[in-house]
């Protein structure tokens, strides 16, 4: 890239060559958005370039250090801490580069409609440098954290970015939506529910006809599939989602826009045990690793109907349907005593109650009581009595 | 339970305590079948107390020795080998009481219209027993085995018991079916499609208005997600199928099902590694360690589509789109050769020139030549000049 320092260049989307220009007019809201996003990451460079200045781009930095608990929006969030990666320095120019492959890439998809994986934009970024034997990527292990460095940047998810993850995840109730141009009455999606998409923002997702009171997310498939065969969500005016154990980003990014957009209230149903509580905390306030997606992706009023282990007595369960805990139980559930999130009274109450009887419990112990207690008697107890956490 | 010689009892389902009679004639064909063949092993037992014989139930032997490949059939079949399981017997009497309480749990399901996970089955039969501190089942690794012995001993599959595996596998396509009452339009499913249940059998799905000429199963999800993305089953009346991997139990009876009852042929596309050619070769005859479902599940005439180690060649992918066989590929590899249904002139010819080549190849390679490759060109060109193996 050859500094021209003559004619300075259109702010507009670059245009690559053997590539038609995209009419960024014609594009859906949303990636007309994210476009010009990508597209301003690139004018900004281009005009470093002009000025004869070495281009840089200034990324976020993605640390524990740098993330924080933001008390008044109750979420984990990322701080304002960043890094200059620089164009004109042995040890950052080949990443920046790759920044500006994947940049590239994703403009190319989000233009011509496509969404594909994480593993694919490796394959379609990779190419062999000039007549050496490198490689713009070795390694799918060095384009995934250059997507992270991009969404940051941009401030967009990766969703936004027309990438998807793993389709994980399940739903079936009083909701009708338009799922890529087709409506789907999640009243009437068979035994399996509606796969949930790993893009679920609202070009691709638009909530029709809601009759919901609230969303249950249910920590596992085959306890959810106890939901949806008793009709749960019928009988009680609901929708019933589930992510296959901790929820995958378009089960999260879903279970927030209907909080926000439909305003329903989120409960969440898991094992008692750290894991649970630990998808419990990652849908209310966003996890550590993932600091910068809270802000889309958190629902801070989320709450936790059990299992608690009060239930244990509270229902009568027989004791040989308990696990004892291991020590790496005990040390996860005091490791959560320390969190912030988790430092209120009735959380301090659970965890102390949890360790001190020295056992956990599944879903799927409550089956000791009858195949559908879960459904007819435990949870409609639960909320009738709003025995549950925040 | 003591041995009764006066009044012989009747061959109807079993009556415990505290739970209604079975109406059988109520029941589901499907359903009738199954709990008579459950009713038919408990009654047997019953005659044998009443003859004041020791209770016994002959369990077919699932090991490798009694397994072969019916070279008539084309699928990986269980042999005639059985074992007798007795009740009077110190090391048989416990595995023996289980048995008989799977067989009651199941027919409980059966009759209640249910189904739920073998998770759940395990805490649904796990009692203390008496006042001792023993309980029926210890560990779900307990009852599992017993389910597989049950499936075999009563020639009905898991899912004929109302047991469900997790929900893996998405479809979409030319086909309209019934999924637990609800009808559901395979050409209408959103980008995520219709999620496959566990469960699949007649009584469950129905097929109705089928417009397609094939079925496609792609190994991956992401991979999956392009064909649907680019509607390739509408431009080429087909129906879409992965199984995220290894495909589950309800993604292969469908296959299976379709086959048969659709007349549809099968392609199936994976990786051009050891793990590819795997998947395909349970798809078509089965494996050995579930060798008594192969009746119910195998696709004889699955066709294997791709990537094979010539598509390198024959669709000039680049280099650097390869993965360098490391040891344990190539002893797959060679192990496979050994295997009787890869013992055919054109599948030696495949893996070995695969072998020699040293590299395997995954789907998302092709998008080194642009992201709908696969799609546009790659499988058109296959299925057009008939290039599978079988």
């Amino acid at each position: 890239m050859a500094a021209r320092k003559s004619t300075p260049r259109s702010k507009a989307a670059a245009e690559p060559k053997g590539r038609p220009r995209i009419d960024v007019e014609k594009l859906e809201p949303a990636a007309r958005k994210t476009v010009g996003r990508l597209a301003g990451l690139a004018a900004g460079v281009l005009d470093q370039v002009d000025g004869g200045r070495n281009p840089s781009v200034a990324i976020p930095t993605r640390s524990l250090a740098n993330t924080f608990y933001d008390e008044k929006r109750k979420i984990v969030q990322l701080g304002d801490e960043k890094i200059e990666r620089t164009f004109f320095n042995i040890s950052m120019a080949k990443k920046f580069m790759q920044t500006f492959l994947v940049a590239d890439a994703c403009t190319e998809l989000i233009a011509s409609g496509k969404t594909t994986s994480i593993r694919d934009l490796y394959y379609m970024t990779k190419h062999t440098l000039g007549e050496t034997r490198s490689n713009t990527f070795e390694e799918q292990e060095e384009s995934d954290p250059i997507i992270e460095d991009l969404e940051v940047t941009v401030n967009s998810l990766r969703e936004e970015l027309h990438l998807f993850a793993s389709n994980k995840g399940s739903m079936a109730g009083e909701l009708t939506l338009v799922d890529a141009g087709d409506t789907i009455d999640l009243r009437r999606v068979g035994s399996g529910g509606w796969s949930v998409p790993s893009i679920v923002e609202s070009d691709v997702i638009q909530f029709k006809k809601c009759d919901a009171q609230y969303v249950l997310l249910v920590e596992k498939d085959a306890v959810w599939r106890r939901f949806n065969e008793d009709k749960y969500w019928k009988k009680h005016k609901c929708i019933i989602v589930h992510g296959g154990g901790q929820p995958p980003r378009g089960v999260r990014r879903l279970l927030r826009r209907m909080n926000e957009e439909l305003k329903l209230p989120v409960y969440v149903l898991v094992d008692n045990d750290p894991w649970g509580f630990y998808i419990y905390s990652v849908v209310k306030q966003g996890s550590i690793n993932l600091a910068y997606e809270s802000m889309r992706m958190a629902v801070p009023g989320a709450r936790f109907v059990g299992l608690s282990s009060f239930d244990r007595d509270r229902f009568a369960l027989p004791d040989n349907v308990t696990i004892r805990l291991d020590d790496s139980d005990v040390s996860r559930t005091k490791q959560m005593l320390g969190y912030k999130w988790f430092d209120k009274p009735q959380w301090k109450r659970e965890l102390d109650h949890m360790i001190k009887s020295g056992v956990k419990l599944e879903l799927e112990a409550l089956s000791a009581k009858g195949i559908s207690f879960i459904t007819e008697e435990y949870l409609p107890r639960k909320l009738k009595e709003r025995d549950w956490l925040e």
